[in-house]
This record gives C-alpha cells, sequence and structure tokens, in this order.
C-alpha cells in the first residue's frame, strides 16, 4: 500500500477462484478506477455462503497472474479472503471499495444467502467497507462478459461517490448480452429452489446423492430483481446483514413465554 | 412416516455433529413433543454459515444412536441436511416443526450469518417449516445443557401452537446455567468480530493461519440479544432471510445510474 496515493483502494474478491474470467473483467474495471488487491480462492468456492474456515488453518500466497495486479490465492472461503484481505494486507487502512464476482451465475433473489460472491460482500460491508456483489446470467467458463463492463464501472463510480447507506452492500445482476436495457433498483425476488437429488450408486453399490434443483419464483411483482432480468434489465438491490425480523417482535411478545 | 399419526413430525439438525452432546438434548425435548427424524452432519459443521454442497456428491445413510429415534447422517453441510431431510426423508409431506442445535456456542448478534446451526433453521424457513435455532454460551464438549431444556420445550411449544410469522424464524440463545430469569424478545445486536490471524510456520518453513478474533459489540441498546445474554436471560431474536435493505431503496433511486 503506496500510503499517498489519492486512488481508491479497491479490494477484488470472488468464489469462482482466483482463476475464472469473470473475476479478470472485474480486475480490469476496478483497474481503470484506483488501486486494485485481488485476493481470491486458489479453486471454485461456490455455493460456500458466509462459511468461514474455524477447523483447520488457512493457506494465504501471493501470485503473479495480471501485469502490475497485487494478488493473492487462499485456500479458504471467499469470506475468509475478505477477512485475510483486511487483516494482513491493509492492516487497518481498510479499503475505500470492496468489489466480489463477477459471478459465473445468477446471485438474484433467494440465492443471495447460497452465494459465495454476495457473502464476500456481504464480509466487506461488516467490515465498513463499501461493497457491491456482481454476477452474470452464464455459468459457462465461456461466459461473455463484455456488455457487462460499462454498467460495473458506473455502479462502482456512483458508490465511490455517494458511499452506501450504513450497513448495506449492493447485489448487482447482469442478463445475458449482448444487449441491458438499464440499471433497476429492485427488492429481492420471493422465491426458493425445488431441491431433487439424483441418487447414483458408486462402483461399490452404496448410494450417493448430487443436489439439484428447479427455481420456483412466487412473486409476481414488478418491482423485483427476478422481474428485472426477465424484462432485459441489470439488476440493483440493497443488502442487509442486520436479520432482525422487526415486525415479528410485537407478535412474539404476545405470547406467553413464561415457564 | 406414520400418515395417521397425530403427534407433530420434527426435524432435529444442527451443525456440532450427530454424536454432538447439544443434539441428544433437543432430541430429547424434542420426543416429548413428537415424532422425531434426525438428519445431521456426520462431522462437526460449525462457521458453514448457508453453504450447500454443489461440487461433489453427498453420503447420506441412517444410523441408530438413540433407541426410538429415526437418525441419519449426511456427509454435507446443515444446509444440506435439511434439504435431504424434505426431499428424502419427509418427501413433500412438511414436517411441523424444524429445531436446530443445540449449539455448543452462542450465536447471538452477526454470528447468525455465520453459524451451521441458524443456517439449518433459516432453510427450514425458507422450506416454509416453522423453524427455531438454539444455542449455549459454551464451546465445551462437556457443556451443561440442562437448564436449557424447559425453556426449550416452551419456545417449541409457543411455535407449534401460534406457528411464526411468514418467513420468519426464532434465534434462540441460552446464557450458561444454571439459573435463567426468563426468555426476552430481542433485536440482534450491531456487533461483528475483529479478526487476528494467528501465523504460524509449517516444518517446511511455509506460513499458515489460524483464524482468531474478539468480538466487539458496538451497541448500547437494552433491547438487543447481547444485552439480554449478559443480563442472565435467554435471547429470542426473530429472524428473516429476505436480506432487501428497503430503506435504501429510495436513496439508490435518487442516483444517476443510466449510461
Amino acid at each position: 500500500m503506496t500510503k499517498h496515493d489519492k486512488r481508491p483502494n479497491i479490494l477484488v474478491v470472488n468464489d469462482d477462484g482466483i482463476t475464472a474470467p469473470g473475476i479478470k473483467h472485474l480486475i480490469e474495471v476496478a483497474q481503470e478506477l484506483g488501486r486494485v488487491v485481488v485476493v481470491a480462492p486458489d479453486g471454485p468456492q461456490s455455493g460456500m455462503g458466509h462459511a468461514i474456515t474455524i477447523g483447520k488453518p488457512l493457506r494465504f500466497d501471493p501470485v503473479d497472474l495480471y501485469e502490475g495486479v497485487e494478488m493473492y490465492k487462499c485456500s479458504g472461503t471467499p469470506v475468509d479472503c475478505v477477512k485475510l484481505a483486511v487483516n494482513k494486507i491493509f492492516k487497518g487502512k481498510k479499503p475505500d471499495l470492496c468489489v466480489s464476482g463477477i459471478n459465473h451465475g445468477l446471485n438474484s433473489s433467494i440465492n443471495v444467502i447460497y452465494s459465495g460472491t454476495m457473502s464476500a460482500a456481504v464480509e466487506g460491508a461488516i467490515e465498513s467497507i463499501p461493497s457491491v456483489g456482481f454476477s452474470l446470467d452464464d455459468f459457462t467458463q465461456q461466459a461473455d462478459f463484455s456488455h457487462c463492463k460499462t454498467f460495473v464501472r458506473k455502479v462502482c463510480e456512483q458508490v465511490l461517490e455517494h458511499g452506501l447507506p450504513e450497513r448495506t452492500l449492493l447485489n448487482v445482476n447482469f442478463p445475458k448480452g449482448p444487449g441491458i436495457k438499464g440499471l433497476k433498483i429492485c427488492r429481492q425476488a420471493n422465491a426458493k429452489w425445488a431441491e431433487e437429488f439424483d441418487e447414483r450408486k458408486d462402483p461399490y453399490e452404496r448410494p450417493y446423492y448430487w443436489l439439484t434443483g428447479v427455481f420456483q419464483n412466487f412473486d409476481k411483482g414488478e418491482d423485483t430483481d427476478v422481474w428485472a432480468l426477465d424484462h432485459g434489465y441489470a439488476s440493483v438491490v440493497p443488502v442487509q446483514f442486520d436479520l432482525t425480523a422487526h415486525h415479528a417482535i410485537p407478535i412474539l411478545n404476545s405470547w406467553n413465554l413464561s415457564l
């Protein structure tokens, strides 16, 4: 860290791993805006949610992948990456922005809770760093991120200019390209996965199970992220990490909870 | 599942693993109230948050630990356990109650987001099952859960009687015993972990890192879970899994997000 560098310091993380194409595109945008430090998992960590590594130690090493970019790979989860970056790289001088992604696959609606990409951004926000997670509706390694980059830049510029409301971060999802109609502020749609498990037998005739499922959207609202994405917009959902259901407190206070 | 059994069906899960003392106590309370099915990780899964297993298959097998209790161990995360239970055991006929824990260690305040115990309960709630996570302020294997059990039962009885507000679950934390002053409805305290990493060298002189940290409570409110626990009460926080920061939507709509 150069002490008197006036460009913003930007932490870049992801969950698809440090070699994923998505993070390369995010690094390129971040480099246009400031000094970039990348801390990312050394392999895929999709679906890790807000997991942290507590039962075993972590490896954390510098790598040299893209010219002029300070990069580290970590053996842990996306959240571990943010914790290590804050503690070992930035050492108390918080970065000005934390961006996560660009994820290969959507993190709209309920997926925010399963997503390592979004959990890394949530961890950034817990650390009081303005944070944004970015995801694209394409799971493949060949995903085309080119139509997202001007929108990623616009969102980052606005966050750097305005900051974010306290204890809030952003969840930005992009439809497949080439065109995007614009950025739309949304709420998270009420949806869930209907799980199915694909049961197979191993060579010793013992069963094992692959998680699969079908996404079910129960939400007809036109103010949701799912609606926006279905209609060609990129969705921007403000996300909070205080999970208190404040509206339920008076209801519970009416219960008889004395022994 | 007996089809015409009128006692409630209760799914018991945890994150400390199927052999943890905490789940044994929870099973004992659940057996007083209904028909019990246990699906728990085959080993410790603390700190797994809302992680799901998508990159590898799962093992899922019946075990016979406690007399008269239908039990299964799973190689995956606490959330995987709930998904497998709903899909493979209950097969669409949802249980009447999902209880998770009793966790060895508190899950108050920000810990709800890192906790496998709470994430299992969150997954129950996503599946529209009335769900409660229970945790005790004692990390040890020797933890004494005896003072918690009448309170666990009381909470479960009230949830079975009233149900829970839509898309809401409960996070119940107990102070160390012997005495508990009562159950207190609370909000989640605004607190976080100040991480430190204990850096060591392996036998080959390569560095590795253990996550450690200090809990920092920034919240002076007397309506928080941390306050209640500090004052000898068990805390009951209603938890939601819609992470939209609704209050931030008008703020974001005032930004210039057009290209």
